[in-house]
């Protein structure tokens, strides 16, 4: 078998063998087939794609390519959930707790963030003496002793998808749905868990821009979950805007704080409950139920809105807290937290509504802030971000604060403020902004 | 300037400018562009091509990434001529004689070859003494002297041809009509000659198979040679059997030497006086002319004619063998050349027509008898080859030779056998085969 022959097929459109593409990827990772060849396939894949069969043939044989997690020890159900990645997304924080507060288990492998704002793992580290490395055998009992976990992606996880990721980044060839669908859903393969929500994100902050490509996005998740035999579900949920109030590290695990108390953002709030239900539904806890049973989702909703108003979904919080090393007395004390030098209130330029938000603008307002890294060796600090307080649809008058800027960097501020102003339209008709869950 | 956002543009189909077409060609060449993003952007002019602007813009930033040959010192007009490739065909060895002896000026660089039969250089090394290394200086005195010169492509010409054409052919991005044009006329361009005859093959020996991609591709060469200020004339012609009776070596170099005396198979001579007319029309012998003047090529024919039938041309042959260091008593005795260890007369295995023939399957029997190379590193046998004497259209008996083969490899000829008579069809009805210029 040759790579040549491998990328000529592609280039004309057909249907890669799971043979070839076993051979690619083992190839690639083991370093007998070059980047240049791999980049002309990724290319021809672009404009080509892969049909059902290929595209989980592809994911199987990525997952495959370094170590698979074994969590036959954990008994019963386990569950995960991944978002595609959107800004101000700190659902991972809140839904963990919610869930294992009523007894599912759930595994979490998250990735630390490039660009924009920080990945789950780089929120948890503003904790102070959070840790997310953790043993396989740590991993393991922490989830039997309290039900959750979320640990930073062991060395050898999908080794295929770094490298192809990588090399992707740096041909123009990340936006291919198949190519996309295969990295996240080999990563889920490879950890282990039996139950995948996916929450793909949609809207001016997400990667897909529109309803069309992230129907497809998801289509080809859940196809390649049915495949390879997990159970996977996704929500195509609204990234049009910021989620919640807080975009940055500190400020996103401290509004987690909050719907776990019950005092969450309305839309925020409302997409942990029905991320939680379909988690909950699918998990043993509730007979591996069918999400699309109404009964079913009353239920769920019941015992979710129940165990925050108990407490007991923000004490689970603190004791996953605690189980890596953390100090909750955050949770009592924001103050426990690093504070940031400098704060700035931008004030609306106009009276009108909140009409359109560019929201990845946004997620950059708050990377240059510090919240977020350019380069892989960049430091974030913890303490950067932004906290908004008007939502697309609210009334602004002249002068009235829409957010609040915090930096270490006074130097960025007035660029910040520029450009996150730019990043909003203020008009005098009002628009209806859209549902969170499309 | 980024490569990313180039092959970015590409992708969506969109037209790069000069200035990213030299960005890519510069740092590519000097390594700052790494191989898998110049093979990312390969792929993607494969699918979304390239317009003539920014074709010819391409040509003339791969001319310039390396030596610019300067013939100024030549006084008048240049003539070359370039062939897309075909298996038999020695027609520079035929051409370049011929237009010397009536007073025109021909620079020719050759390459080696690398599959098939060996390149124009290869089948002149064949001859005992024969150098194909030139110094400037001695290419220009030759020239001057005796009016004709072929000479091997100086190390640093067109760098960044050689550095692409290498990554295209092992990412399947060599069938390509801007980038095979523009890999065609950067040389060429930078070879320096002002009147440039282009030979596109097409058929089953020829990188075109078809005549559309054929015209598309000599439309694509005489465009980029009227943006670049040369005369260019394209002629697409049959590559649907071996030109001529010969393939191989030397065995081409002395069917040459037939057709100079004119003893030539029909075919192969009506092609080389059809070259040669239209370059002697377009050079200052015949003033510049038009090749489309019926008159003009009435004129050239007759004195094409008469430099072979009084023996100038095969004595300008001589000379031009001599002037580079050959041993031209050849001519007289072909047994002065390596004789091969080894032949076989291959006999018609039935009664009929031969009415096709897969051409690049002789090639690839030459190839093995050891008249080509399959790796770089591999040596010529200037002996192997083949000659064939049936054409299409021809009519063969059971057991009538068709061909001999000639090698030092005894233990091919079983396999070169078969190949070779797999390589024609005979039928009991014949079939008129079709004109060598098309």
């Amino acid at each position: 078998m040759r790579m040549y022959d491998i990328i000529d097929k592609k280039k004309r459109g057909g249907a890669l063998t799971k043979e070839e593409i076993e051979f690619f990827v083992k190839g690639y990772v083991d370093g007998s087939i070059p980047d240049y060849q791999a980049s002309a396939l990724m290319m021809a894949i672009w404009y080509k794609g892969m049909d059902k069969r290929e595209t989980a043939d592809l994911t199987l044989a990525m997952a495959h390519s370094g170590d698979m997690i074994d969590l036959s020890e954990i008994p019963g159900v386990k569950v995960d959930k991944h978002s595609t990645g959107g800004i101000g997304d700190k659902t991972t924080l809140i839904i963990g707790p919610i869930l294992a507060s009523l007894g599912a288990k759930v595994v979490k492998m998250s990735g630390r963030g490039l660009g924009a704002t920080g990945g789950t793992i780089d929120k948890l580290d503003s904790i102070p003496g959070f840790s997310s490395e953790r043993t396989d055998e740590d991993f393991i009992r922490q989830v039997i002793e309290i039900g959750v976990v979320d640990a930073a992606q062991s060395g050898n996880l999908v080794p295929a998808d770094k490298k192809m990721y990588a090399l992707r980044d740096v041909t123009a060839t990340v936006d291919s749905i198949p190519l996309i669908a295969s990295s996240i859903m080999s990563k889920k393969l490879a950890s282990g868990a039996d139950v995948i929500v996916l929450d793909v994100k949609c809207g001016t902050g997400a990667f897909m821009q529109d309803y069309e490509s992230a129907k497809s996005l998801a289509e080809a998740m859940t196809e390649i979950g049915e495949m390879c035999g997990r159970k996977v579900y996704a929500f195509i949920t609204d990234m049009n805007e910021p989620l919640g109030r807080a975009v940055g590290n500190s400020v996103e695990v401290l509004e987690a704080v909050e719907v776990l108390r019950g005092q969450g953002e309305e839309r925020l709030t409302k997409l942990c409950i029905e991320l939680s239900k379909c988690l909950l539904i699918m998990s043993d806890v509730m007979g591996c139920g069918d999400y699309n049973d109404e009964n079913l989702r009353k239920k769920a909703e019941e015992m979710i809105r129940e165990t925050i108003a108990s407490g007991k979904a923000l004490e689970k919080f603190r004791e996953f807290v605690r189980a890596q090393g953390g100090d909750d007395s955050f949770v009592d004390d924001p103050l426990v937290l690093k504070q940031p030098l400098y704060s700035r209130d931008i004030a609306a330029p106009k009276d009108g509504y909140l009409t359109r938000c560019n929201a990845s603008e946004v997620g950059n307002v708050s990377c240059i802030l510090g919240a977020g890294r350019i380069t892989k060796e960049d430091k974030i600090d913890s303490s950067a971000g932004i906290r908004v307080y008007k939502k697309l649809g609210d009334h602004v008058d002249t002068g009235e604060v829409m957010a609040t800027l915090y930096t270490d960097k006074e130097s960025i501020l007035d660029e910040a403020e520029k450009r996150f102003l730019n990043a909003y339209e203020i008009d005098i008709n009002k628009t209806e902004p859209g549902p969170v869950i499309l």
